[in-house]
C-alpha cells in the first residue's frame, strides 16, 4: 500500500489549498485506490496562509471589523489553528494593496493600524503564538500603525499623538510603549518574511517598494528619510536596532515595526507553514510527495511552497511530483531543486476564466494520470 | 536500454509528425539519455497522411497542377514512398473543401476530376499500389470526375459527354471505359475509408455530408437521385455493386466510385498506415510506446491515429501513452482502449495561437516530464 503526502498551496482565484488536496486525491484513486492519503494544505505565508493553516489543522476562521489602509472600516479575518493557542493573521487582510484602488494609492497615508488590531485580536484568544504573513501590503508607516493598535504611543514634539501613513513619521518625537499590550511580551510572532531588504536605502522598503504602492519620487524620498528617523527613535528609545536587519523592510518596514514593539522573528513563509504543520515526519514516511500552486516557473524557487516541499521531500530522498495551471518560463529549472516532475494542468487553449473554474476537474485529471504513470 | 517506439500523428497547424517524433525524443532523452527512440510518423488518412507517410518512409512529395473543386486549376500535391512503388494521395489535396470558399459551396457542380490527375500522376510514376486518403471533400459527384480524368467516358443519351459535378449526373445514359487507363487494372488502392454510409439513401452520402458542403434541400434530393442514377448504370453496365457497400458513400461517393473504375479496397485509414509502416513489428520490441494528435477526446476512438496505435500497444501489453494539444471530453474513455495514460501539452490559459507556435516547445516539456515519471 502506497503512502501519498499531498501537499500543495491553493491555485489562486481557483481553488483552496485544501481542495487541490481532495482533487489530487480523487484523481491518484482512480490509479492507486488502496493508498494513504495525507492532506496537507500549504502555504507560504502569503495570500490564502490562514485558510491553508486553519484547514490543515482543522482551526476556526475568524471575521473583524477593523481600520482599513485609508483609515476606512475593512472586515478583515484572522485564523485560530486547530491547537487552540496559535494565531494567524495575513496582513493583506487588514492592510492590503487589494484594498486599495489604484487611483487612492497614498503610501503616505496609508497605515498597518488594522493588523495591529487583527494582531489584539488574537491575543483576546488566549494565544501564546502568532503566525504572520505580511505579503501585499498597501503600506509604507513601517509598522507604526500597528504598533498605535497595540498601545504604543507616537508623539510629536508637542506630546500630540501623530496620525496615521508614513508621511508622519517625520513629525515623531517620541514613542512610549507604557501602555503597549503586556500580553506581547509572552507571544511569539513568527513573521514570514521572504524578502532580505533592509528598512532604509536604495534597497529598502520605500525605494524598492513604494512606488508600486503609489510612492512618486519625492514621496519615496520623504517616506525613506522618514523610516531613518524612525528607526533611530527606535533604537534610541526603545534600544532595538532594526536599521540593519535583513528583511526589516518587507512590507513597507512592517518588519522593523513588529521586531520593535513584538517578540517577532523573521522566517521564511514556507518554513513556517512547514514546521508548523510537521509536513516533514509525513514526508518521511511517504512513498510518493504532491506539491503544486496556481503558478509554477523559475521564481518558484526563491521560497515558493512547492520549492519548500521540493526541498523537505529531496532530504529523504522521496520523488515529489508538481502541479500547476499556469507553468512558466524556466520551470525546468527546478528539476535540480529536488523536483521530480512538474505539470500543467490546463487541457487545451482556454480562457483563465474557464482554467479558473475547472480547476478541480484538471487537477483531479491530471493526478490520474500521473498515477497511471507511477504505478507503470 | 530503454526501447521508445514514437508514433503520432501531426498537430495539426503546428506540427508534422515527424516534428512531433523529434520534439518527443528531445524530451524523452533528458530521462533516458541513451535509449533508442524508433520515430514513426502516423497518419490516419487524414490531412497530413502523405506527409507522415512521406517522413516515415523517407520518400518524396511532387506537386501537379490539377481541376480544382469548381474547374479551376489548383495546386496539389501526392506522395511516392520510399519503396518508389507506392504512391499516396490525399483527395483534399485535389476537390477539398477547403479549397472553395463557403460562398461558392455547390456539390452539383463540385468534381473530383483533380483526385483521378493525382492518381494518374501515380500510376505515371510506375506505382503498383496507391494509398488513398479521402476526407474533407467539396464533392457529391460519386467519384465521376475522378473516373473522367482517368479515361472513363460518362455520356448522355445523345452519346455526348456529361459535365462535371453530381447535378449532371442525372443525364448519364452510357459509361464507357474501353479507354481508362489500363494500369489501373494492376495496381492496387487502399481507400482509407472511416465512415461505413452507403452511397444513398438517408444515411448515404448526399443527405448525411451534401449540407456541409452547400447543399439545400432540393439539391440534396437530387443528388441522392443522381447517384442511385449512377449506381444503377455502374451496376448495369459494369457489372460492378455499389449501392449496398458500407463506405460507398464516403466523400460524396468517391468510394463508389473507386470501387466501381479501380482495384480498390476500403480500409480503417489507421489501419492501412500502421500495416504499411509495420507497426507492430517496431511496438513489440518497444518498452514505451507514445503517440498523439492535436486532440484527442472520445472521438479519438474511432479510429483514430492514437487509438489505432494503442490498440497495437495493447495487443502486445506495452504501456501506450498520449499526448495532445486539446484534450477534450471524455477522453477517459480511452483508458479502456488501452492508453496508459493522457497529458495535455498546453502549459496554462493561452490562446491558441500561442498553442500552435510553441507545439514544439510543449511537446518537449511534457514528454520530459512524463520521462521523469517513467524513470521512478
Amino acid at each position: 500500500m502506497k503512502k501519498f503526502v499531498l501537499a500543495p498551496d491553493s491555485f489562486k482565484e481557483s481553488l483552496t489549498a485544501k481542495e487541490v488536496c481532495q482533487a489530487m486525491e480523487n484523481g491518484l484513486r482512480h490509479a492507486f485506490p488502496d493508498s494513504e492519503y495525507v492532506h496537507m494544505p500549504m502555504a507560504d505565508g502569503g495570500e490564502g496562509t490562514v485558510q491553508s493553516l486553519v484547514d490543515a489543522t482543522e482551526g476556526i476562521i475568524k471575521e473583524l471589523e477593523v481600520v482599513g489602509p485609508l483609515g476606512n472600516p475593512v472586515i478583515a479575518h484572522y485564523g485560530i489553528l486547530g491547537d487552540g493557542v496559535t494565531g494567524v493573521v495575513e496582513m493583506a487582510s487588514a492592510s492590503g494593496i487589494h484594498l486599495v484602488s489604484k487611483e487612492e494609492r497614498n503610501p503616505l497615508v496609508t497605515t498597518t493600524y488594522g493588523t495591529g488590531q487583527l494582531i489584539k485580536a488574537c491575543l483576546d484568544e488566549g494565544v501564546t503564538q502568532i503566525i504572520i504573513g505580511i505579503g501585499g501590503s498597501a503600506t509604507n508607516d513601517g509598522g507604526a500603525g500597528m504598533a498605535s493598535a497595540l498601545g504604543a504611543s507616537l508623539l510629536d514634539e508637542k506630546g500630540e499623538t501623530i496620525g496615521l501613513g508614513g508621511g508622519e513619521l517625520g513629525k515623531l518625537a517620541q514613542i512610549k510603549v507604557d501602555q503597549l499590550d503586556v500580553r506581547l511580551s509572552k507571544v511569539e510572532l513568527l513573521v514570514a518574511c521572504d524578502v532580505t531588504n533592509p528598512l532604509c536605502g536604495a534597497t529598502g522598503a520605500s525605494y524598492v517598494f513604494g512606488p508600486q504602492k503609489g510612492a512618486n519620487k519625492e514621496m519615496t524620498a520623504l517616506l525613506d528619510t522618514n523610516l531613518e528617523h524612525f528607526a533611530k527613535l527606535i533604537e534610541q528609545q526603545l534600544a532595538v536596532n532594526v536599521l540593519d536587519i535583513a528583511g526589516a523592510g518587507a512590507a513597507g518596514g512592517l518588519g522593523a515595526g513588529l521586531l520593535a514593539f513584538t517578540k517577532a522573528k523573521l522566517e521564511k513563509g514556507i518554513d513556517i507553514v512547514t514546521n508548523y504543520t510537521d509536513l516533514e515526519k509525513y514526508v518521511k514516511e511517504a512513498d510518493y510527495v504532491f506539491t503544486g500552486e496556481g503558478g509554477m516557473d523559475n521564481q518558484t524557487k526563491y521560497g515558493k511552497t512547492p520549492y519548500g516541499v521540493a526541498k523537505i521531500a529531496q532530504r529523504h530522498q522521496k520523488p515529489v511530483i508538481g502541479i500547476a495551471g499556469h507553468v512558466g518560463d524556466g520551470v525546468e529549472e527546478l528539476y535540480a531543486e529536488g523536483f521530480t516532475a512538474i505539470l500543467g494542468i490546463v487541457p487545451s487553449a482556454i480562457t483563465l476564466e474557464d482554467a479558473l473554474e475547472n480547476g478541480f476537474k484538471n487537477v483531479e485529471r491530471t493526478c490520474e494520470n500521473i498515477g497511471r504513470l507511477l504505478v507503470k
